[in-house]
């Protein structure tokens, strides 16, 4: 789409943002497990792997495990694990390390700290409040690339929005790394589904970076996420991405899709005992084919609404097992991931206070990776323009909560109440007007209009709103540059393999 | 409105909740601010008192200050204040008290590390979806302060959630104590502008509970807020009710409306210094009246919006304010009040994110009285019949989220585990069959259909269903058990007061 007619036009002010920051936590992680318990729930998961063990499909890992030592039953393709080797591989891995983006401003660290914002990946469906909730298209899904692109508080694209459902499915994964290699300069999350898929994703980025697979090795760009078929399965496209990633020296984030009641046990204990065992159980292959390979501590732990058999997330339990989540995976070293998740179909009051369930659990417990952190409706079946305008907006709020108060004799501001009368107010002192315009958060969403004034404008809500500031975003989006060279590699590459894609498929 | 009638089919299954409990924070509090920080402020704000003071409007205020040995400017009616005199009487404040109620299975205690959730109080107006935002009826006060009865999550009355104006000014104050007093056996806050209204309070409290004012003040039943007339000022009707709840063994809840940038600096640590000031100098006048007299320190910081001058509310300004009120509070040995609030024009995704930035910094800081922590919109100038139940719905999700994970061999359930075969799921393990009803929060408001299932049964938006169940719950409310005769004392002791008034106003 040609927008560059609007690029000089453009007003900056149109949508307040804050800038691309890195984000630390300044404050104490909130705990609500004690020490005892979540050596407990270790030892759980321990117990889990050497007692019932994890089924590994692919007989690859079965074999690579086997060599680490692991009792494997071939008929059953169950692996068995002694507690001594799987925490010998466990502390191989990492406890942080780098990604790498085309824009080397918007590198990232995994770990430590901070958190990373990353936004939604995987959903089916697309929606926004004009055309409602639909299967998307490529161009949508650019649209909504170039979004996440804009948007400044998010600091990875997290895989692909939407589904292209206009594209052929075999080869529309070419499509969509070619889409977040041009339209972002922002790490993206790959889309590794099978060997095939994840070996593109490595080919591209090493195009898109300029680096051949040792530079890559040394400086990973790639992460993806590994999901397990919880209970304590773990099947064959995904072994083989794991495989790759480890392989190639880039990062899998390991994410069992525990909802209590369902895929685990109806207690939180249990889930999180079964998490932690899947998740070290997955690592100990990452580690056994490649020492030292880079892993992340994935919790997707929710619960089922046991009414009606539905996932229920962005609930107390979600929120208190994000908090734990992250303390087994401190007590692991690993990194920790967790999600930010509604059930809700519409951007109403639901979408929001489930979203901030799931953000808070998950900032007091210091995740260092939020996925879906902007855009996931629906359960995660569906991408929506506004509820990304909305989350983005809760980041950034989260954003300024965890930066510091200063207390100094300037903020203290004596001499500014002495020359205030009782009573009277501070709108134009010397010390608010040195300040205002940076003292606050300048909300990008928030309406603050007295009620009168807000019905006279329409009393537009606040998923209103949000398709106005996702409408303006779009005008305002710019590509980012990229070499002319690099481009055609991009795209000479996704031609070479769709042809070969095709030939495959005949 | 005799809805007798409807009481035998009452469902109580129609709507989850929660049953009334009392709100521990098992969690260490999150801390904004260091210690060296907390006392920079505490000694900014005696800074305040010694070197620029408060006025006191009230003659007999600053009589009684002077009398503690405060420098006082009669004809700027100003008062400063010794930092020692104002720890010795700021000392003598209890940091924990109880709060009586009509019901004693409702008895409140203010302080340790509870939490009580007040509904909203004093706003100007009401609105529902079907009647929109209005000046609201008695008739329509009366169905608010039933379902405040019928919330269990709800703690404690606010004080009137919005104007009976249908009611004559002078005597409002009267017919608002009866429905609280009768409509209720919870505890409610007091209306206390001025000597009058803050003694018809504590007379028909005395009477509603039986007591004569020796108990009363031996078991406190009655709280106000207090609100100083910020900066650094008193007026006379709030010097009145401080008094005379002291006086009578009742607890003022002193907050400051500190909107930073307006009402106090543009700075956070300058807003919180003169907050601190402005409680200190009011606890000091309420301790030397009566020493021991019960205070709480309520924060009710928040800023300005710098492009409008309208109050932003559930900002992260706000959010770390009340974290740092916490604090503050627990320095000086005070309870704290911190309050749940939104600009919000409507029940939206603004009015569920602002509310919940509010309510996780009040929790996570453990506030001891969240103010208007259901019910509140529109800056606090609307009482929803919906917000309410949105609120609830949050509060009830925040409780659960306290309540700590059990970790033991059967809540890890590695026999469960056992049962269940990779891939399979827990849904008809014994473990599971045994414990499903009772494992997770039983939401009231959340809807977690399908979007086929949804779509079909109407599309509606949170706020759409939290309107039906507020008349649900209408039809099940029951009016608490009172003694006859003490429901027509109470009676005429509103005939009578409203005679007076009537004849004082002549």
């Amino acid at each position: 789409m040609a927008r560059a007619g609007h690029r000089k036009k453009r007003n900056p002010a149109t949508v307040h943002q804050l800038p691309f920051q890195t984000v630390e936590n300044p404050y104490t992680p909130v705990e609500v497990l004690d020490e005892e318990q979540v050596e407990k729930i270790v030892d759980g998961a321990l117990k889990i792997l050497s007692e019932q063990g994890m089924r590994f499909m692919q007989a690859e890992s079965r074999k690579i495990l086997a060599s680490a030592g692991a009792r494997v039953d071939e008929t059953e393709q169950m692996v068995l694990f002694d507690r001594d080797m799987v925490l010998e591989k466990v502390a191989l891995a990492p406890s942080s390390f780098g990604l790498g983006a085309r824009n080397p401003a918007h590198d990232l660290i995994v770990g430590t700290n901070k958190t990373i914002f990353s936004s939604v990946g995987g959903p089916a469906f697309c929606s926004d409040l004009e055309n409602g909730r639909r299967a998307g298209t490529y161009d949508e899904l650019c649209d909504y690339l170039k979004l996440v692109q804009c948007l400044n508080i998010i600091h990875q694209e997290g895989g692909g929005a939407f589904e292209a459902m206009d594209l052929p499915a075999e080869s529309r994964h070419l499509d969509l790394y070619l889409a977040q290699l041009t339209l972002l300069d922002k790490n993206s999350q790959a889309y590794a589904l099978g060997r095939e898929r994840t070996i593109d994703c490595i080919e591209m980025t090493a195009i898109a970076l300029g680096c051949d697979r040792t530079e890559l090795r040394k400086n990973p760009a790639i992460m993806a996420v590994i999901n397990t078929n919880s209970p304590r399965q773990l099947d064959i496209p995904m072994s083989e991405a794991v495989l790759e990633l480890a392989r190639s020296g880039q990062v899998s984030c390991i994410t069992p899709f525990t909802l209590a009641g369902s895929m685990s046990p109806v207690t939180l204990a249990g889930t999180l005992a079964q998490q932690t065992a899947e998740i070290m159980a997955v690592t100990a292959l990452a580690e056994t084919a490649a020492p030292g390979a880079a892993v992340v501590y994935g919790s997707f732990s929710s619960n089922v609404d046991m009414q009606s058999g539905e996932p229920a997330l962005g609930t107390p339990e979600f929120t208190k097992m994000a908090l734990a989540s992250c303390q087994i995976a401190r007590r692991l070293g690993l990194p920790s991931r967790t999600s930010n998740t509604t059930t809700s179909n519409c951007v109403d009051a639901q979408s929001a206070y489930e979203s901030e369930m799931s953000l808070w659990g998950s900032l007091m417990g210091h995740a260092n990776l939020i996925n879906h952190a902007a855009g996931w409706l629906e359960g995660g079946l569906t991408a929506s323009f506004e509820k990304l305008i909305l989350d983005a907006e809760m980041l950034q709020m989260m954003v300024k909560t965890l930066e510091p108060i200063k207390v100094n004799d300037d903020e203290i501001a004596l001499d500014a109440i002495a020359t205030v009368e009782p009573g009277g107010h501070h709108f134009l002192t010397e010390h608010t007007l040195a300040r205002y315009e940076t003292a606050f958060y300048p909300t990008m969403l928030s309406d603050r209009k007295n009620f009168e004034d807000w019905r006279e404008k329409g009393s537009q809500d606040t998923a209103v709103r949000a398709n106005a500031i996702w409408k303006k975003l779009l005008l305002e989006y710019e590509k980012p540059a990229i070499d002319v060279a690099t481009e055609e590699a991009l795209q000479q590459y996704v031609a070479k393999r769709k042809l070969e894609i095709a030939a495959q498929t005949k």
